[in-house]
Protein backbone atom coordinates (compact mmCIF):
# COMPACT_ATOMS: atom_id res chain seq x y z
CA UNK A 1 0.00 0.00 0.00
CA UNK A 2 1.12 3.79 -0.40
CA UNK A 3 2.82 5.02 2.74
CA UNK A 4 2.62 9.35 2.53
CA UNK A 5 4.84 10.75 4.70
CA UNK A 6 3.89 14.47 5.59
CA UNK A 7 4.28 16.81 8.33
CA UNK A 8 1.32 19.47 9.30
CA UNK A 9 1.05 22.81 7.30
CA UNK A 10 3.87 21.63 5.02
CA UNK A 11 3.51 21.39 1.12
CA UNK A 12 2.98 17.43 1.77
CA UNK A 13 -0.81 18.67 1.62
CA UNK A 14 -1.02 18.46 -2.16
CA UNK A 15 0.24 15.21 -2.16
CA UNK A 16 -2.55 13.90 0.91
CA UNK A 17 -5.35 15.83 -1.43
CA UNK A 18 -3.95 14.15 -4.57
CA UNK A 19 -4.25 10.43 -3.40
CA UNK A 20 -8.00 11.68 -1.69
CA UNK A 21 -8.51 12.77 -5.05
CA UNK A 22 -7.54 9.74 -6.72
CA UNK A 23 -9.43 7.32 -4.55
CA UNK A 24 -6.05 5.34 -3.59
CA UNK A 25 -5.53 3.23 -0.66
CA UNK A 26 -2.91 4.97 1.19
CA UNK A 27 -1.94 5.30 4.79
CA UNK A 28 0.34 8.17 6.36
CA UNK A 29 2.74 9.15 8.65
CA UNK A 30 2.86 12.21 10.51
CA UNK A 31 6.45 13.68 10.76
CA UNK A 32 7.01 16.31 13.89
CA UNK A 33 9.24 19.18 12.95
CA UNK A 34 9.19 20.63 16.08
CA UNK A 35 10.98 17.54 17.17
CA UNK A 36 13.12 17.86 14.00
CA UNK A 37 11.70 13.89 13.00
CA UNK A 38 12.62 14.58 9.76
CA UNK A 39 16.25 15.22 10.24
CA UNK A 40 16.59 11.84 12.45
CA UNK A 41 18.43 8.88 11.22
CA UNK A 42 14.88 6.53 10.81
CA UNK A 43 13.70 9.08 7.96
CA UNK A 44 16.62 10.23 6.23
CA UNK A 45 16.63 6.09 5.77
CA UNK A 46 13.23 6.68 3.78
CA UNK A 47 14.47 10.52 2.25
CA UNK A 48 18.04 11.60 2.64
CA UNK A 49 16.91 15.25 2.28
CA UNK A 50 14.87 15.22 5.40
CA UNK A 51 12.24 16.65 3.71
CA UNK A 52 8.47 16.11 3.17
CA UNK A 53 6.85 14.68 1.11
CA UNK A 54 8.04 11.09 0.90
CA UNK A 55 5.90 8.27 -0.68
CA UNK A 56 6.53 4.72 -0.58
CA UNK A 57 5.07 2.59 -3.33
CA UNK A 58 5.71 -1.02 -4.06
CA UNK A 59 8.40 0.26 -6.52
CA UNK A 60 10.36 2.25 -4.08
CA UNK A 61 9.83 5.40 -3.00
CA UNK A 62 9.08 8.61 -4.54
CA UNK A 63 10.30 12.37 -3.13
CA UNK A 64 9.27 15.96 -4.27
CA UNK A 65 6.03 17.44 -4.95
CA UNK A 66 5.61 17.90 -8.79
CA UNK A 67 6.92 14.18 -9.51
CA UNK A 68 4.64 12.30 -6.54
CA UNK A 69 1.37 14.40 -8.04
CA UNK A 70 2.33 13.63 -11.60
CA UNK A 71 2.96 9.29 -10.28
CA UNK A 72 -0.42 9.89 -8.86
CA UNK A 73 -2.22 10.88 -11.46
CA UNK A 74 -1.20 9.06 -13.71
CA UNK A 75 -1.25 5.55 -11.69
CA UNK A 76 -4.45 6.22 -10.56
CA UNK A 77 -5.94 7.60 -14.82
CA UNK A 78 -9.55 6.96 -13.79
CA UNK A 79 -9.74 10.00 -11.58
CA UNK A 80 -8.58 12.30 -14.18
CA UNK A 81 -5.93 14.34 -12.09
CA UNK A 82 -4.03 15.53 -15.17
CA UNK A 83 -4.23 14.83 -19.08
CA UNK A 84 -2.26 11.73 -19.89
CA UNK A 85 -2.31 10.92 -23.53
CA UNK A 86 -1.55 14.83 -24.56
CA UNK A 87 2.48 15.63 -24.00
CA UNK A 88 1.74 19.81 -24.61
CA UNK A 89 -0.87 19.27 -21.95
CA UNK A 90 0.84 16.98 -19.54
CA UNK A 91 3.45 19.40 -19.86
CA UNK A 92 1.22 22.30 -19.10
CA UNK A 93 0.63 20.45 -15.72
CA UNK A 94 4.58 19.72 -15.19
CA UNK A 95 4.87 23.15 -15.70
CA UNK A 96 2.79 25.05 -13.67
CA UNK A 97 3.86 22.76 -10.64
CA UNK A 98 7.68 23.19 -11.07
CA UNK A 99 6.72 27.33 -11.17
CA UNK A 100 5.17 26.37 -7.60
CA UNK A 101 8.09 24.01 -6.52
CA UNK A 102 11.34 26.40 -8.01
CA UNK A 103 9.70 29.99 -7.38
CA UNK A 104 6.74 30.39 -5.12
CA UNK A 105 7.66 27.73 -2.66
CA UNK A 106 11.37 29.12 -3.00
CA UNK A 107 10.18 32.99 -2.21
CA UNK A 108 7.97 31.57 0.66
CA UNK A 109 10.66 29.30 2.20
CA UNK A 110 13.03 32.46 2.59
CA UNK A 111 10.70 33.86 5.69
CA UNK A 112 11.21 31.03 8.34
CA UNK A 113 14.16 28.88 6.10
CA UNK A 114 16.58 31.49 5.63
CA UNK A 115 19.53 29.76 7.06
CA UNK A 116 19.24 27.40 4.07
CA UNK A 117 21.06 30.15 2.18
CA UNK A 118 23.01 32.33 4.65
CA UNK A 119 24.71 31.56 8.06
CA UNK A 120 21.93 30.46 10.69
CA UNK A 121 23.38 33.18 12.75
CA UNK A 122 23.19 36.21 10.28
CA UNK A 123 20.66 37.55 12.36
CA UNK A 124 20.66 40.73 10.16
CA UNK A 125 20.73 38.83 6.54
CA UNK A 126 18.03 36.59 8.25
CA UNK A 127 15.63 39.56 8.60
CA UNK A 128 16.66 40.85 5.25
CA UNK A 129 15.17 38.13 3.83
CA UNK A 130 11.87 37.78 5.69
CA UNK A 131 11.36 41.55 4.82
CA UNK A 132 11.73 40.48 1.37
CA UNK A 133 8.91 37.91 1.41
CA UNK A 134 5.40 39.80 1.26
CA UNK A 135 6.98 41.53 -1.76
CA UNK A 136 8.35 38.54 -3.60
CA UNK A 137 5.54 35.89 -2.87
CA UNK A 138 2.95 38.81 -4.01
CA UNK A 139 4.92 38.98 -7.01
CA UNK A 140 4.43 34.84 -7.45
CA UNK A 141 0.65 35.32 -6.97
CA UNK A 142 0.78 38.87 -9.16
CA UNK A 143 2.10 36.49 -12.13
CA UNK A 144 -0.39 33.12 -11.59
CA UNK A 145 -3.24 35.43 -11.23
CA UNK A 146 -2.65 37.65 -14.20
CA UNK A 147 -0.96 35.18 -16.57
CA UNK A 148 -1.15 31.64 -15.77
CA UNK A 149 -4.97 30.70 -13.34
CA UNK A 150 -7.59 29.90 -16.53
CA UNK A 151 -10.12 29.03 -14.11
CA UNK A 152 -12.42 27.77 -12.97
CA UNK A 153 -9.66 25.61 -12.13
CA UNK A 154 -5.73 26.28 -12.49
CA UNK A 155 -5.60 25.03 -15.92
CA UNK A 156 -9.40 25.33 -17.19
CA UNK A 157 -12.25 23.58 -17.37
CA UNK A 158 -10.87 20.15 -15.88
CA UNK A 159 -9.62 20.00 -11.92
CA UNK A 160 -5.84 18.80 -12.07
CA UNK A 161 -3.05 18.02 -9.89
CA UNK A 162 -2.31 21.83 -10.05
CA UNK A 163 -5.06 22.19 -8.09
CA UNK A 164 -4.46 20.99 -4.60
CA UNK A 165 -0.74 22.24 -5.29
CA UNK A 166 -1.94 26.14 -5.65
CA UNK A 167 -4.18 25.71 -2.99
CA UNK A 168 -1.54 24.13 -0.87
CA UNK A 169 0.81 26.98 -1.35
CA UNK A 170 -1.86 29.94 -1.54
CA UNK A 171 -3.09 28.91 2.30
CA UNK A 172 0.68 30.40 3.24
CA UNK A 173 -0.46 33.64 1.62
CA UNK A 174 -1.67 35.23 4.97
CA UNK A 175 1.17 34.04 7.33
CA UNK A 176 3.93 35.33 4.34
CA UNK A 177 2.05 38.71 4.57
CA UNK A 178 0.02 38.93 1.78
CA UNK A 179 -3.70 39.27 1.47
CA UNK A 180 -5.13 36.82 -0.59
CA UNK A 181 -7.84 38.73 -1.59
CA UNK A 182 -5.49 41.20 -3.74
CA UNK A 183 -6.24 38.17 -6.37
CA UNK A 184 -9.73 37.39 -7.06
CA UNK A 185 -8.96 34.13 -9.22
CA UNK A 186 -6.69 32.49 -6.98
CA UNK A 187 -8.80 33.64 -3.89
CA UNK A 188 -12.01 32.01 -5.00
CA UNK A 189 -9.91 28.96 -5.99
CA UNK A 190 -9.15 29.04 -2.07
CA UNK A 191 -12.90 29.17 -1.04
CA UNK A 192 -13.82 25.94 -4.30
CA UNK A 193 -11.10 24.22 -3.21
CA UNK A 194 -11.96 24.03 0.63
CA UNK A 195 -15.70 22.79 0.08
CA UNK A 196 -14.10 19.79 -2.15
CA UNK A 197 -14.85 16.41 -0.06
CA UNK A 198 -11.00 15.24 -0.65
CA UNK A 199 -9.71 19.00 0.39
CA UNK A 200 -11.42 18.34 3.85
CA UNK A 201 -10.59 14.68 4.41
CA UNK A 202 -7.00 15.87 3.34
CA UNK A 203 -7.26 18.45 6.24
CA UNK A 204 -9.73 16.52 8.66
CA UNK A 205 -6.92 13.69 9.01
CA UNK A 206 -3.95 15.93 9.11
CA UNK A 207 -5.91 17.64 11.94
CA UNK A 208 -6.71 14.79 14.19
CA UNK A 209 -4.36 13.77 16.76
CA UNK A 210 -4.32 9.99 16.16
CA UNK A 211 -3.37 9.74 12.87
CA UNK A 212 0.39 9.95 14.22
CA UNK A 213 0.76 6.78 14.82
CA UNK A 214 4.26 7.06 14.61
CA UNK A 215 7.26 9.56 14.50
CA UNK B 1 8.64 24.00 -35.72
CA UNK B 2 9.99 24.23 -32.18
CA UNK B 3 11.83 27.36 -30.97
CA UNK B 4 13.97 27.82 -27.92
CA UNK B 5 14.77 30.89 -26.66
CA UNK B 6 18.02 30.56 -24.69
CA UNK B 7 20.64 32.51 -23.27
CA UNK B 8 24.23 31.27 -22.89
CA UNK B 9 25.58 29.89 -19.52
CA UNK B 10 21.70 29.39 -18.32
CA UNK B 11 19.73 26.59 -17.04
CA UNK B 12 18.23 26.37 -21.09
CA UNK B 13 21.11 24.34 -22.16
CA UNK B 14 19.44 21.09 -20.55
CA UNK B 15 16.56 21.86 -23.19
CA UNK B 16 19.10 22.32 -25.87
CA UNK B 17 20.64 18.92 -25.36
CA UNK B 18 17.50 17.20 -25.04
CA UNK B 19 16.43 18.55 -28.19
CA UNK B 20 19.69 17.76 -29.86
CA UNK B 21 19.68 14.38 -28.46
CA UNK B 22 16.23 13.68 -29.62
CA UNK B 23 16.88 14.55 -33.15
CA UNK B 24 14.08 16.93 -33.52
CA UNK B 25 13.71 19.67 -35.89
CA UNK B 26 14.02 23.20 -34.39
CA UNK B 27 15.45 26.88 -34.03
CA UNK B 28 16.67 28.45 -31.17
CA UNK B 29 16.59 32.24 -30.41
CA UNK B 30 19.70 33.64 -28.02
CA UNK B 31 18.76 36.23 -25.38
CA UNK B 32 21.47 38.69 -24.83
CA UNK B 33 21.20 38.84 -20.76
CA UNK B 34 23.63 41.47 -20.49
CA UNK B 35 20.89 43.71 -22.63
CA UNK B 36 18.34 42.76 -20.17
CA UNK B 37 16.54 41.35 -23.60
CA UNK B 38 14.43 39.02 -21.16
CA UNK B 39 12.71 41.88 -19.63
CA UNK B 40 11.67 43.72 -23.18
CA UNK B 41 8.07 43.30 -23.63
CA UNK B 42 8.39 41.33 -26.93
CA UNK B 43 10.10 38.12 -24.76
CA UNK B 44 7.64 38.69 -21.84
CA UNK B 45 4.48 38.36 -24.77
CA UNK B 46 6.51 34.94 -24.93
CA UNK B 47 7.28 34.44 -21.48
CA UNK B 48 5.89 36.59 -18.73
CA UNK B 49 8.20 35.09 -16.03
CA UNK B 50 10.94 37.16 -18.03
CA UNK B 51 13.03 33.85 -17.83
CA UNK B 52 14.80 31.28 -20.27
CA UNK B 53 14.00 28.45 -21.15
CA UNK B 54 10.90 28.91 -23.42
CA UNK B 55 9.75 26.48 -25.96
CA UNK B 56 7.64 27.00 -28.78
CA UNK B 57 5.48 24.52 -29.62
CA UNK B 58 2.59 24.35 -32.08
CA UNK B 59 0.12 23.86 -29.06
CA UNK B 60 1.40 26.83 -27.13
CA UNK B 61 4.38 28.31 -25.30
CA UNK B 62 5.93 26.02 -22.61
CA UNK B 63 8.77 26.85 -19.54
CA UNK B 64 10.47 25.39 -16.70
CA UNK B 65 12.92 23.03 -17.57
CA UNK B 66 11.52 19.63 -15.93
CA UNK B 67 8.29 20.65 -18.09
CA UNK B 68 10.34 21.27 -21.06
CA UNK B 69 12.49 18.00 -20.63
CA UNK B 70 9.22 16.24 -20.03
CA UNK B 71 7.41 17.10 -22.83
CA UNK B 72 10.80 16.61 -24.76
CA UNK B 73 11.09 13.16 -23.74
CA UNK B 74 6.86 11.87 -24.18
CA UNK B 75 7.25 13.57 -28.35
CA UNK B 76 9.93 11.67 -29.01
CA UNK B 77 9.81 8.33 -27.61
CA UNK B 78 12.10 6.85 -30.22
CA UNK B 79 15.09 8.73 -28.55
CA UNK B 80 14.26 6.68 -25.09
CA UNK B 81 15.04 9.85 -23.38
CA UNK B 82 13.29 8.53 -20.08
CA UNK B 83 11.43 5.48 -19.17
CA UNK B 84 7.48 6.28 -20.77
CA UNK B 85 6.09 3.45 -20.11
CA UNK B 86 6.03 3.17 -16.10
CA UNK B 87 4.37 5.67 -13.54
CA UNK B 88 6.97 5.04 -10.85
CA UNK B 89 9.88 5.15 -13.32
CA UNK B 90 8.96 8.62 -14.88
CA UNK B 91 8.48 9.94 -11.84
CA UNK B 92 11.66 9.16 -10.55
CA UNK B 93 13.33 11.37 -13.80
CA UNK B 94 10.86 13.92 -12.64
CA UNK B 95 12.08 14.11 -8.88
CA UNK B 96 15.69 14.05 -9.42
CA UNK B 97 14.84 17.06 -12.32
CA UNK B 98 12.78 18.63 -9.40
CA UNK B 99 15.16 18.85 -6.73
CA UNK B 100 17.45 20.66 -9.73
CA UNK B 101 15.36 23.20 -10.43
CA UNK B 102 13.84 23.59 -6.68
CA UNK B 103 16.97 23.15 -4.46
CA UNK B 104 20.01 23.16 -6.59
CA UNK B 105 19.44 25.70 -9.06
CA UNK B 106 18.24 27.28 -6.12
CA UNK B 107 21.51 27.64 -4.03
CA UNK B 108 23.19 28.72 -7.09
CA UNK B 109 21.22 31.76 -7.61
CA UNK B 110 22.06 33.16 -4.54
CA UNK B 111 25.11 33.75 -6.03
CA UNK B 112 24.35 36.36 -8.64
CA UNK B 113 20.56 36.46 -8.32
CA UNK B 114 20.20 37.14 -4.84
CA UNK B 115 18.22 40.71 -5.77
CA UNK B 116 15.03 38.32 -5.66
CA UNK B 117 15.37 37.68 -2.33
CA UNK B 118 16.26 40.58 -0.33
CA UNK B 119 16.13 44.20 -1.27
CA UNK B 120 18.51 45.13 -4.21
CA UNK B 121 20.47 47.59 -2.71
CA UNK B 122 21.10 45.29 0.65
CA UNK B 123 24.85 44.52 0.19
CA UNK B 124 25.21 42.95 3.65
CA UNK B 125 22.82 40.64 2.57
CA UNK B 126 23.59 39.93 -0.69
CA UNK B 127 27.13 39.54 0.58
CA UNK B 128 25.83 36.69 3.06
CA UNK B 129 24.08 35.09 0.60
CA UNK B 130 27.12 34.83 -1.84
CA UNK B 131 29.17 33.74 1.15
CA UNK B 132 26.96 30.52 1.62
CA UNK B 133 26.63 29.30 -1.94
CA UNK B 134 30.00 27.20 -1.66
CA UNK B 135 28.44 25.22 1.05
CA UNK B 136 25.14 25.01 -0.06
CA UNK B 137 25.48 24.02 -3.16
CA UNK B 138 28.39 21.58 -2.14
CA UNK B 139 25.60 20.32 0.14
CA UNK B 140 23.43 19.36 -2.66
CA UNK B 141 26.13 17.66 -5.11
CA UNK B 142 27.43 15.54 -1.81
CA UNK B 143 23.49 14.16 -2.09
CA UNK B 144 23.45 13.53 -5.45
CA UNK B 145 26.96 11.75 -5.23
CA UNK B 146 25.97 9.80 -2.39
CA UNK B 147 22.26 9.23 -2.41
CA UNK B 148 20.80 9.93 -6.12
CA UNK B 149 23.23 9.05 -8.83
CA UNK B 150 23.33 5.62 -9.71
CA UNK B 151 25.76 5.52 -12.74
CA UNK B 152 27.20 5.82 -15.59
CA UNK B 153 24.11 7.61 -16.12
CA UNK B 154 22.06 9.63 -13.28
CA UNK B 155 19.62 6.85 -13.06
CA UNK B 156 21.63 4.18 -13.85
CA UNK B 157 22.30 2.11 -17.61
CA UNK B 158 19.93 4.34 -19.47
CA UNK B 159 20.56 7.82 -20.19
CA UNK B 160 17.55 10.01 -19.80
CA UNK B 161 16.47 13.49 -19.54
CA UNK B 162 18.33 14.19 -15.60
CA UNK B 163 21.48 13.76 -17.67
CA UNK B 164 21.59 16.91 -19.59
CA UNK B 165 20.23 18.67 -16.64
CA UNK B 166 22.88 17.51 -14.22
CA UNK B 167 25.21 18.22 -16.53
CA UNK B 168 24.38 22.04 -17.21
CA UNK B 169 24.53 22.74 -13.36
CA UNK B 170 27.95 20.44 -12.80
CA UNK B 171 29.11 22.87 -15.03
CA UNK B 172 28.55 25.82 -12.42
CA UNK B 173 30.13 24.28 -9.63
CA UNK B 174 33.60 26.09 -10.53
CA UNK B 175 32.17 29.60 -10.54
CA UNK B 176 30.28 28.65 -7.37
CA UNK B 177 33.60 27.90 -5.67
CA UNK B 178 33.19 24.14 -5.62
CA UNK B 179 35.88 21.40 -6.85
CA UNK B 180 33.80 18.62 -8.86
CA UNK B 181 36.82 16.66 -7.77
CA UNK B 182 34.92 16.49 -4.95
CA UNK B 183 31.94 14.47 -6.41
CA UNK B 184 33.62 11.50 -8.55
CA UNK B 185 30.60 10.55 -9.60
CA UNK B 186 29.41 13.96 -11.20
CA UNK B 187 32.86 14.63 -11.93
CA UNK B 188 33.66 11.28 -14.42
CA UNK B 189 29.58 12.30 -15.95
CA UNK B 190 30.86 15.89 -16.84
CA UNK B 191 33.52 14.29 -18.92
CA UNK B 192 31.31 11.19 -20.09
CA UNK B 193 28.61 14.28 -21.46
CA UNK B 194 30.93 16.41 -22.96
CA UNK B 195 32.18 13.23 -25.60
CA UNK B 196 28.44 13.29 -26.65
CA UNK B 197 27.62 14.65 -30.04
CA UNK B 198 24.34 15.99 -28.78
CA UNK B 199 26.41 17.70 -26.22
CA UNK B 200 29.25 19.23 -28.54
CA UNK B 201 26.72 20.51 -31.03
CA UNK B 202 24.60 22.36 -28.60
CA UNK B 203 27.34 23.79 -27.03
CA UNK B 204 28.91 24.86 -30.21
CA UNK B 205 25.84 26.02 -31.19
CA UNK B 206 25.62 28.32 -28.00
CA UNK B 207 28.97 29.45 -28.49
CA UNK B 208 28.76 30.67 -31.95
CA UNK B 209 28.43 34.07 -32.73
CA UNK B 210 25.67 33.47 -35.70
CA UNK B 211 23.22 31.95 -33.75
CA UNK B 212 22.16 34.82 -32.52
CA UNK B 213 19.55 35.84 -35.18
CA UNK B 214 17.17 37.84 -33.05
CA UNK B 215 16.78 39.96 -29.82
Amino acid sequence: MLKLFYAVGTCALASHIALEEAGASYETVRLDFRTNAQRQPDYLAINPKGRVPALVTDRGILTETPAILGFVAQTFPQARLAPLDEPFAFAQVQAFNSYLCSTVHVAHAHRVRGYRWVDADDDAALAAMRRKVPQSVAECFELIEREMFAGPWVLGKDYTVCDPYLFTLARWLQADGVDSARFPKVNGHLGRMSERPAVKRALEQESSPESSPAA
